[in-house]
């Protein structure tokens, strides 16, 4: 079977099979290992903290075409999409490596700009640029890994959701997409709405404030929504072996999206991804807690049930079930 | 300036600018930090410990074919060349994340191969495999990020050299880069000979127990010789100011060298590369310590001097200077 017929979920299933139970084998560290493959980032014991973890790479031709974006803009994604694996779990990004693979006819300037894009995020959240390793390739990849603590006794993780949470989302979704879908049909946006999809496209700011935030007044599952809200929702449902009912009429939409994807609107905001917005789930006084004082637009946009076949459901305002073509982004 | 005409290690000290001295503009983890870019993985002060971090990948076409060789292993090089840069700080790795990039015609069974390689290699050094990432891609790369400690005041590295130190090897070098010769020019080599190129090539044991033992004895200086010998013994010396002779008596041809590349033996011991064994320098009290205590064979090959410009100079058996075409494997 190739991987493109079992999908990057199915795979990594597999693979997690294959790697797991490492105690069993008397791998020591395995024994101090508290989340692995199947969450934002890995979590172990440290001495004293919590230990976090986590790698995402970006590749030329799937996640970036150089001929759209600066280096500058690819090199702070790169990290931007691993500090939000960080900020899911609750966590501080400490130190970070960087994995570089380039043709050698790449003009060093771009490698130049690349990382000045990596170091401007880096400091802004207070990430030191450890190490890292440099090899030729035909097409550029980018692998970042992060390293990060957790002054606590667990982490945020996608397991955490209960029958009767709360579901919200931190800001909006659908705006990532929406930049991909404009510059596939040249839609004429104005200046204003163009910048605010390209930001969101290509400067996502990871979420690492409010994740420390949720943890703080007890949210205990959350994930970064970079596979789109259904697709990451289905990503804790799973792990939760719980249901969950979103309100079409609950989540926000933009109003970029409003004035210029009217037909797509919906889509956008359930199915789009890369939108590095925070996905919670909580009882309600904890949410009430959060909503009262998390730093950003919090939109609670639907509840935890008991597990259902499909994981997600989406529910209009008549009570009617909504589908989608898509549930989300995902690799093969 | 295109990449492949600044070379890999310019390339480094360019990015190295850009990322360093994070500490002056406020990055309170680089506070912390003892051993950034440049040395075989970066330090930083743990709670308790010191921990390392480490990256490298493999990459299709550049670091293997997978026509010639089998999936486990790929799998296996990946988690060991990533195994020696911990081995040659001296630590002791504990934890592994693996972003994999394959097109999705990919074989779901190669990939399982793959990951039974890892999988082995990890069980056999106490690492656990804690995470990952998997991307689409147009060819194959492996990307490994390996997280260790040191339970003790300071890592081996390559700026601890001092002149007057003697120079030593763990076991051979030029039987990887003998294995890509046989297989470009298909020399006929007996069966046993053959596969000992094989797994110097493919299957490289890490060097972690031996690095321990460097540290415990006292040595200050090391470099796990992925580039050539000659191209490691200078980065060394770049590091640590200095220069070196190396005694082409001295350094060790292993046997099916003498045999089978009468010719091309010393090529291959200076300049082979992806040996994977461990070069470090100490005072001669501590090197004969490590020689007798080191469950390996140790060569002594040479000594650290005062600064030259050519950092490492080689000489015969009758005190004239030799010289290779080639000082080791890089990038571009």
């Amino acid at each position: 079977m190739k991987v493109s017929e079992l999908g990057e979920f199915g795979l990594i299933g597999i693979l997690a099979d294959i790697v797991g139970r490492g105690k069993e084998r008397g791998v020591a560290p395995a024994e101090k290992l508290l989340t692995g493959i199947g969450d934002d980032a890995a979590v172990w014991q440290g001495e004293n903290y919590l230990q976090l973890a986590t790698t995402d790479s970006l590749v030329e031709g799937v996640h970036f075409d150089p001929g759209t974006v600066s280096w500058e803009e690819i090199g702070y994604k790169a990290i931007a999409v691993n500090l939000s694996d960080i900020a899911a779990m609750g966590g501080t990004p400490e130190y970070c490596l960087v994995s570089l693979a380039l043709p050698g006819e790449t003009d060093v300037d771009d490698v130049k700009q690349l990382y000045y894009g990596m170091s401007g995020i880096a400091d802004q959240f207070g990430t030191a640029i450890a190490g890292g390793n440099v090899s030729s390739a035909r097409e550029v990849m980018i692998t970042v890994t992060i390293f990060g603590i957790l002054k606590g006794s667990s982490a945020l993780t996608r397991s955490g959701a209960r029958v009767g949470d709360k579901i919200a989302i931190t800001g909006y979704t659908g705006l990532s997409a929406a930049w991909v879908k404009m510059m596939k049909t040249v839609l004429p946006l104005d200046m204003e709405s163009a910048a605010l999809l390209r930001q969101a496209h290509l400067k996502p700011v990871p979420r690492i404030e409010e994740g420390r935030n949720l943890l703080k007044y007890g949210v205990k599952a959350a994930i970064d929504i970079s596979d789109g809200l259904i697709a990451d929702l289905t990503h804790i449902c799973e792990a939760s072996k719980v249901g969950a009912v979103l309100h079409e009429d609950l989540v926000p939409v933009h109003p970029v999206l409003e004035t210029y994807f009217p037909d797509d609107r919906y889509q956008l905001v359930f199915t789009g991804g890369e939108d590095y917005e925070l996905l919670f789930t909580a009882p309600d006084d904890i949410m009430k807690d959060v909503e009262r004082n998390v730093s950003c637009p919090v939109h609670p946009v639907g509840e935890i049930t008991g597990e259902v076949d499909e994981h997600v459901i989406i529910i209009d305002g008549k009570g009617s079930r909504v589908r989608f073509r898509k549930s989300g982004w995902a690799h093969f």
